[in-house]
């Protein structure tokens, strides 16, 4: 780990003493979210130490044109960028016309910031002295509203410490803004009108290019000594900034304060031209709530959350700490509501990886909503790669696939790819196949097979035409192969039969095939218009089988093992604890090439398929390649952790299972991978849930039944968690010595631990 | 090939009507060069149809910073862009205050253009009738001086055909010029001063960060009726253009005339400050010359470089055509006496492949330049990089290469890496190899051993040291493998143990450590000047033998050849005459993933290593590799048909190796790969000049001596070159009944012909 400089908690993150070196970082780190915008923990006064500003809306994003290199043919129209949104936070701060600046002032003190995940608040508290020698004591709330997915709060307050003093406050909104990646002094977004009523104010912007219309807004009260003053503003605009000037002389000991409700209004839910009603239609709520009755709606709106999502871990309270912040920032991320969003992997806190989906969605994310939330959920995300398909089957086309073979983007935004580097836009096409694994682990789980026949069996097809055409016959092997490819572990790029994409065309065509014969069995109107739709014949489904069938599989008999692709063996085969540290990430150290070449692996590959595979395979030949390629994963993909935790748990290995369990859970707290300043890492958190649920809890479903296999990490004394597994909650807590579940609802329902059949009676504690 | 409209002739490039289609082609087809300065064939008049504006200058670019996609760690810090450079042949053309533009005219009637190659000038001349119906006939000859470097001149002359007119010429410079790949509205050029002086103007400008600063100049005359006029220009001047304005009532029939002399004078070649004077000091001898006494020096200076580097052919105007277009923009291009420059794959002619150095230079450029000029100049191409070895050195040492390795770049301006895609930056290390391979060429061909310890065996331990890391031990081989590299055929990218890259790796070290033990015997001081120097050790020295001694080499038991690279085998082997022509050119057609996994090839591959090391193979084998290549060879590099033209000669195919050769010589003349706008293909023109010589010519260097096998095309009578060979020159004259031979200067000499030794006396004719 790389810092450590987070206070354990159970339920909050707390940084105590201020240090300019992690202001980024926990900018990041205390970021907030509500699933409609969200933004990284910056300051609301002014700040001219380092800093990363970024405020973000969900579904607003900017296509990048810029070339550079030989533009290939195929490749996307733009390169899509997460936007850096106007920025509604900001709130200048004077002493005695001394603008509060943490990086300029004479001290700081008993500075302390907490992201309190159990009821969805951020406060910032300390005592500064200002280059006027202003002493002030300050604290500041702000939360984005579950409720009001429009409004974010601020409460701000300043007290004078050791004489009276004058305070100004200028909240402010400015849409002023770049991202931290452009190339050039790019502006995003086009200001078309500043204003402001009383004490509110708005700026209409939109994106150039896109076109996504926004009013920033925001509306101010402030109190004296905790009473609501009526003040008139002093109101200054720019061409991109609108900022209302309050002052007032404070008394020694005396709280003045602001609450700021802002946010955005965008045309994405509101019709064009009624953005600044909409606007003020979200403040009026706001206001006649009030900041601290909307405080108390979000409590408890979080409190149902976690009431559902919860995992609770006795004995280790970093390992508590570390999957709460998983579970809340997930939460904070994507709420499933809205089938036109999904999970960007960088959630509201950052910019990096522009794109919003990818399939760190499907073979991540699905199992945690799936398991926490009502079905409709998962099923939404399910949705959004249906309504995507016609872009999919365009997608492939473009790049020389015919008759409605569909290639899945590898980051979009909206069913377009838009990402412009070929081995990963056209090589990394593994995505297709984890996109129908979720389909079928979507119907294992929650057992709701009527998205086959009304959705999914059309995105089956289409996967299955893709992968037919992508492999070919070898001549030379006598079996069809898949040339040309980056798998899961993206430090190897254009390689030949990676066993991973192979097994998976194997497996998409004849999941597909078995899903023809179902749905043309049970649903026969479903499958007459399917079939009338995408002209399928039997010829085309034997051929197709021809192609499962006959698929190589890169094997060496010397070491019993799937090779991850043709000619992995003639690497080096140094393993990874004989690298150098200085070496290390390896991702910031060594030049392309020269990872390309070695045998490091940066994710689950060939075990990425052993995971979602797991019962095809034995455990011995899951522990043979285990030993063999673990050992040279260096988990440089934060999705890497997870997979390895789950699987070290079911070898028994359960020191190196929790050893996984806590670099995935405090990938970010402890910055693991020397990144986090550039935002969090939100799918691969997914990941983190799914290490203790499937990892320690040891949950599958066999038979259309729950099943449990639990163990326990040495250092705890016990856990707990909830699923919703078909409409059923059941909590399970597992101790050394026992496992306990207990059954809500009303109906009895039977399950499996440790290969025994238990039946569970609503409310009863039955413990194995 | 995709476009005929070039006229059949010996000596000139013809255009024959006007035509908006293809102006932008012919742009690229009558650009003009001097080797310090080029541009295309832009009109000087408006012209408001599709055009593609480029005036370039030697040695000037620009580092692009944009970045787009995953940064990779070892990127170079920019991405070099040739750069357009401010405009001094614009001229404004009023008639009766109407503006002269051709795509705007009535009617053009009698256009027709002419890029005369034996004198080195190109003229334009037409008729036109103007919106405001007044008609003129217009004749401008446009030449950049050979003997004066810095100078450019035109003579424009309009006479009124039906009437009297007024008619105002405004020559001018502009400096507010951008490039047409830059991604935004970018200017390159910061312009500092804009003067004019009596009938001359100056733009001062430097390049934004490189720097570069530049004189853009022009003085001017006008004359009436043939004689010259004292006019004082009307001046106007803007931020970043001067413009001098001269109107003259015309009578009917009589010609108005402008000669504008222009160019540039650069930092490169003058001390700061100086740049105006030195304009001046260039206008002055211009003048002092005039525009006819610099266009005579021109048709001498011409005479001068084709007296020694004609190549005539006889009953094939077409081939003659194509013959001497390569040969003259290749003079065009690179003149040779200056060791701080190269020569550009698209020369003064284009944007395109930003960057002046490519392996071109050392694979297809030196035999041009060393058998047709003063040895020097090949020599100078050899100093550029051992000039740069200390940066080459660098380059590798980002790249994680230690201990003095050398990884020459890619693509270069100034020794530095400047493009940055990595399959090409990261891996198309085979480059290493063709500088390696330049110097043994140079001496085999030049005799002049010097170069080797003076500076050429250093540059032969930093690539042996390359190659000896970048090889590792495969363990499943038994044998050293080189993974991850990109071949000359770049319609593969990383792919393992590319036959030609571990061929030229194996030949490197041992050419090298032959060479050690050399001129450790032969030039005793400079051997311990380097030794100090380098640090080599014979342990050293002993592990690169181990490495080349070792190497795999994939081969083809079944095919008797060896492969292309690992996995060649299993791709869909179709071959090229299967594919339908609408696919064709893959690279415009085709994604890049599936270029990737098909088995064409982009350039001789396998076959360069047969050219470069053709005594190593038999003529079986070549025709074994041949007949399984070629088939899968699309030749969509300009570099392509000139190695095959002259392997097929070699086996004997003469149809075949004169279909290559059009292909070859007429590249551009007539479209072959649909991308003429953007410029020529300037380095590959030196293959054409191979594929006469070495192909039709059978020119090799066997045992020191010059051997000739020739063979003449079924369509031709004759053909004849000249070769200087060790500073003897010897003419060859080839038609189907012989091949006579005159030696000049005074010492005889013998050379073979078909295997048999003749003694050439000088002057005398030898016929064989």
């Amino acid at each position: 780990m790389n810092q450590e400089y987070i206070k354990a908690d159970k339920w909050s993150i707390i940084e105590e003493g201020f240090d300019q070196e992690t202001v980024m970082s926990s900018e990041s780190l205390f970021s907030l979210g509500n699933g409609a915008m969200g933004q990284r923990a910056n300051f609301e006064e002014r700040y001219t130490g380092p800093t990363f500003q970024g405020s973000y809306i969900a579904g607003v994003y900017y296509p990048d044109k810029t070339r550079v290199g030989w533009w290939k043919n195929g490749y996307p129209e733009y390169f899509a960028k997460v936007l850096n949104a106007p920025n509604w936070i900001g709130m200048d701060v004077l002493v005695n016309k001394e603008p509060l600046d943490l990086s300029t002032c004479i001290s700081v003190d008993g500075f302390r910031r907490e992201l309190n995940m159990k009821e969805g608040w951020y406060k910032r508290t300390f005592k500064a002295t200002l280059p006027n020698n202003a002493k002030v004591q300050v604290a500041i709330t702000r939360f984005l509203s579950l409720d009001l997915d429009e409004i974010g709060a601020i409460d701000y307050s300043v007290v004078p410490m050791d004489q009276d003093a004058e305070i100004t406050f200028v909240p402010y909104l400015d849409s002023g803004i770049t991202n931290v990646d452009s190339n050039w002094d790019d502006k995003f977004w086009n200001t078309t009108s500043v204003d402001s009523k009383d004490s509110r104010a708005y700026i209409e912007a939109h994106t150039m290019k896109t076109n996504f219309k926004t009013c920033t807004f925001m509306g101010v009260e402030v109190h004296l000594d905790g009473k609501k003053m009526e003040m008139t503003p002093e109101v200054s605009q720019k061409e991109t900034w609108v900022g209302h000037s309050y002052t007032q002389k404070v008394k020694q000991g005396t709280a003045f304060s602001l609450i700021k409700f802002g946010g955005y209004t965008v045309s994405r839910n509101h019709k064009t031209g009624t953005l600044v009603a909409a606007a003020d239609s979200a403040l009026d709520k706001a206001f006649a709530l009030g900041f601290d009755a909307l405080l108390q709606n979000q409590k408890k709106a979080w409190e149902a959350i976690w009431q559902m999502s919860d995992i609770t871990i006795e004995g280790d309270v970093k390992a508590q700490q570390g999957i709460r912040f998983n579970i809340f920032q997930l939460n904070q991320t994507y709420l499933g509501t809205d089938s036109r969003l999904n999970i960007g992997p960088k959630g509201f806190t950052g910019e990096k990886y522009g794109g919003s989906t990818y399939w760190d969605t499907e073979a991540y994310c699905i199992p945690f909503y799936m398991a926490t939330k009502n079905q409709e959920v998962a099923r939404n995300l399910l949705k959004y790669r249906y309504d995507h398909l016609e872009k999919a089957i365009a997608n492939a086309h473009k790049l020389g696939f015919n008759n409605g073979a569909a290639l899945y983007p590898m980051v979009t935004m909206n069913g377009e790819e838009c990402h412009n580097e070929w081995e990963i836009t056209f090589e990394e096409i593994h995505r297709n196949g984890a996109i129908a694994f979720a389909i079928y682990n979507y119907y294992r789980f929650t057992g709701d097979y009527s998205y086959i026949p009304e959705m999914g069996l059309e995105v089956l097809i289409g996967i299955a035409r893709f992968w037919y055409q992508r492999a070919n016959f070898s001549e030379d092997k006598q079996k069809f192969v898949i040339l040309g490819v980056t798998g899961p572990n993206e430090y190897e790029n254009n390689v030949n039969n990676n066993w991973y994409t192979n097994y998976l065309a194997k497996w998409c065509i004849e999941y597909t095939i078995k899903q023809l014969q179902k749905v043309k069995d049970g649903y026969p109107d479903d499958y007459k218009r399917i079939i009338g739709h995408t002209r399928l014949t039997s010829n085309e489904t034997d051929k197709w089988e021809e192609v499962a069938k006959g698929m190589y599989f890169p094997y060496s008999e010397k070491y019993e093992v799937y090779l991850q692709q043709d000619g992995f063996l003639d690497k080096e085969l140094i393993t990874v604890d004989k690298l150098d540290k200085m070496e290390r990430p390896i991702n910031q150290k060594w030049s392309w090439d020269r990872i390309l070449r070695s045998p490091y692996i940066k994710q689950a590959d060939v075990l990425q398929c052993f995971y979602f595979f797991e019962d095809h395979f034995s455990q011995e030949m899951l522990e043979k390649h285990f030993d063999f390629y673990e050992p040279f994963t260096v988990h440089e993909s934060s999705l890497s952790p997870c997979v390895h935790s789950i699987q070290a748990a079911k070898l028994d290995r359960m020191d190196q299972a929790y050893r996984f369990y806590l670099r995935t859970s405090r990938l970010d707290l402890d910055d693991y991978n020397k990144e986090v300043e550039e935002g969090l890492h939100i799918t691969s958190m997914a990941g983190t849930w799914m290490s203790i649920v499937e990892g320690f809890g040891g949950l599958r479903v066999i038979d259309d039944k729950l099943s449990f296999t639990p163990r326990i990490p040495k250092k705890w004394k016990s856990y707990s968690f909830k699923i919703n597994f078909r409409n059923r909650i059941i909590k399970v807590t597992v101790s050394e010595s026992s496992t306990k579940f207990i059954l809500e609802g009303n109906e009895q329902m039977s399950i499996r631990c440790k290969g025994k059949r238990i039946e569970l009676n609503p409310h009863e504690e039955i413990s194995v």
